[in-house]
């Protein structure tokens, strides 16, 4: 059964969602990747989210730009999490309309915003959501943490 | 057969929307007024904007704040042109999230964008695309503003 | 009759601009281009937009950047809708000079802003207007909406 | 067990981060307060969120204000899922500062950012995190929305 | 013969706007106050700016909020110099588009803008300019000068 | 005698700063440009400020980027006009900076600031301030006005 | 000696900055406190920053608002830190005037920036200067970090 | 001993930072450079800080970009003076994430921010501190300043 769904408006965005498929691949984490849009396919948004839960996932990741609304109406049609990428589209003013119309979502309907372009984050935390209940990626993270530290160490020493 | 549906996301924003009824009732444009949230009532407002044409509808006006999502979502389901009035909510940062959520859609879908908490003019611009298919709203409008004029012009005379 | 008056304040707004006409032509809908500053003919804007209703026009649309005048003097001196356009021009700063200086017009005049370099939104929104009235530009805009839904389908296949 | 930590830089958030839990207690979700200072108690950081996963812990709110340091610090130390929560505090610019120090955070460490004193939000999205593995907490949740979706129906009813 | 002309576009702005009159009477520069409307009273606005050289004016004051168009438009029909004042009107957020739509003008058409709400401040550059050419307002600027030093020396003292 | 003096804080700012003197020349009003750094050469500031009046300037223009305080300070020390260029520099944060800290100058020490970057504009400003005294120089503006006109004339026949 | 000088360009700055004075007592580090003007008195400030490192202080700690010259052109005129203090006057746009003029320093002249209106924290980092070089000093600063670390926990029990 | 410690969070950093060292070389200062993260090496972070005194540390200079923490988290952990210089990113959004997460930070623990990517600033700062102490120090930056005003000087005779 697939654990995460990645969506996003517009197959232009997949350029920077794509690191947060890759990461959730690293896990080990079953994921799914659909191009939904709110404002161009609103029936399907409501199909997919809607169906989300059923179909077994725990985490939905949803990448928009500028008057970005797919994060917030995919968050008002389920109860499961949803994470909310800003992406910086060609037409969005240096990131604030995305950023702001997926964060500063009312009362009632939250969206778990990442920074602007963050797809690999968004799979992180998505990762970070599952890892809390499944210990083997709670440990894959400790090491990916791990990992990190370790290249920073290293970069140091080549100064 | 009602030409002007105005909705909002909030009772609590009724306050401001009122503005945009008072200028319609002024006019004598019919209209009605609903409670319609993107986030709380995500059915009603599709089953609202679909509909919208058939009622007969000429203009919708969608006022909400913060990541505001009312405005883009209804102009995504109907062909009506949809006027979207950023309004200055108690959770919007000083307003520019309403604004910049509703403002920066993406091309093929429109939103007429307003100035903040300006639904006096969101019903003014109504009566003007009413006005321009209907010539005694136009000539009202004209009327409108010569009373503005005048109001201009008395004011500095009591300088 | 033309229905639908595209402005701009300087022939290197064109290039934005001409996204507005091309919809309105695919759309059938009869329209004209000018090019009328605000700033260095006033007196032909006054002109233009004093007229614009005695020759049938049913929509205006300005185009202007920077401290962007053009659509509210528009807006101010007819009843016509004007459709304000901002440009983001080489003098500007990212957009928002031109975004707050349309947008932020005062109660009584209203411009329909779109988004910053939105003219093809312009365009839908003009032919949103006059589809509210002429059946078969709302019928030409159902069928636009359709093929970019299909549009949306047919990519998330080819993913 | 408890599933949930909330903690804040200082007590003078906690009239806006009780809305976070007051919500999970609502929701039947077990839960704890603590005041955590990244700046003032940098050590008792790394103690709370070193020792949070084996605690049973399952999600981390954190809120704070200004430059903003302790949900990013905690998630830097922890691979549980953490909320950020931007407090509007009385030496912030207008919000703008808590909201960035949250959300930018760099790629490998992600914070769960919520809207500017969104703490009922973080509730909320703490308690879909839960509930995506809870079924009885999922349904609550349903619940929850159902409720919310009256209430705006009846405010309609009441205009 | 009148030196300075200033401009406003409500009644309402008068209340920022007299502190530029104050200064010139104290100056003894002559100058006179209006209520030009360039959204209001468009026509208005053409006949002040275009006779204000002939009436013998050597600047013109004009102070306006929001999408502020009145500075800009004066400039645009005179070749005096034009002193903008952004003022932080009601429906203003928070200054910025009266600054902008003030400030950012296009090439071929400056307007010399001051602070937001800078009236006082529009009223000394008034004085400056006619004071490179009247010895004896230069003489006066420079005793204003002094004063302005000694008090911030007393208040020194007073410490 | 020289009537207008062009200042900058540095030789790279002269690219910016150009079109101030070459429109002033073509106007024929006598100008001289320097190199003036408010914070890497305060004494020659002070002489160059102070000296201004005596020397027989009538208006002096000073560009600066970033914390810019050529203008302020200049403005300080004598009772000119002084008009500010904000220049986008190479540190400037997209010009905020170089804006706000000329413009936001505090009451009783004007600048005359004008667009970002627009040293063109602050040339002609410097212009109509001299023309305001001089008829032939207010002819040649009201010249220039008429060109300007023609241009955008004839650029919209060529469309 | 003194060691720290305290300056700011009004007296109705010393609400704020008089938090820098009283950490300084508080840690038993001799100081002053004048009113010099960057605007106002410039020669004044000329003298106090040219003489400050000959009449023995170790660092300058400068508050203004809006277009904020003094912290900049005092640190143009002496080699010793300057501290500055953003303050959020009446006539500055939510203290991003203040900031900006400030912290924007070109290259060759710094200004050690701290919070808008960190006052207290000028005066903290001005002791952490004074105690690198005085051990009993940094003692009282590890003193005065372990009370915080102590008010945090107590606040915690309480809760 | 060394005086001058210069970290950051990433290698990358390393091409704005050197510009501190090169100054401090210049100055003859003795410093060391280290890649030291707030959130990929939080342990080694606490170790640096809370050893650099004792390792005779004056000054820390701390760098980073986004929602940096580096500089803010180093100042809890010591009693020395942190310069934090706001790095402009590949991830930072104009560079205001980063300085708004180094610059506001809360009342008892400051850092000495300079301008966004102002490293060369950061080693001039440190060496002011340093200078304030070693007259040698303070007599190559007074060199230092002669040589900036020199350059002016010159840059203007070559015009």
């Amino acid at each position: 059964m697939t654990e995460v769904g990645i969506i996003m408006g517009s197959k232009s965005d997949f350029i920077i969602m794509q690191a947060a498929k890759d990461f959730l691949d690293e896990m080990g984490i079953s994921n799914e990747i659909s191009i939904v849009s709110a404002h161009r396919t609103p029936q399907l948004m409501v199909e997919y989210a809607k169906g989300a839960a059923d179909r077994g996932l725990k985490v939905i990741i949803a990448g928009a730009g500028g008057a970005a609304h797919l994060p917030g109406m995919t968050a008002s049609l389920t109860t499961l999490p949803v994470i909310g990428v800003p992406v910086k589209s060609a037409n969005s003013i240096d990131g604030w309309d995305s950023i702001l119309s997926i964060l500063q979502m009312p009362n009632g309907i939250p969206v778990a915003t990442v920074a602007l372009n963050g797809a690999k984050n968004a799979g992180i935390l998505a990762a970070r959501i599952v890892g809390a209940y499944r210990p083997e990626v709670a440990a894959k993270l400790a090491l990916y943490a791990d990992e990190m530290k370790q290249a920073v160490l290293d970069s140091g020493k080549s100064l």
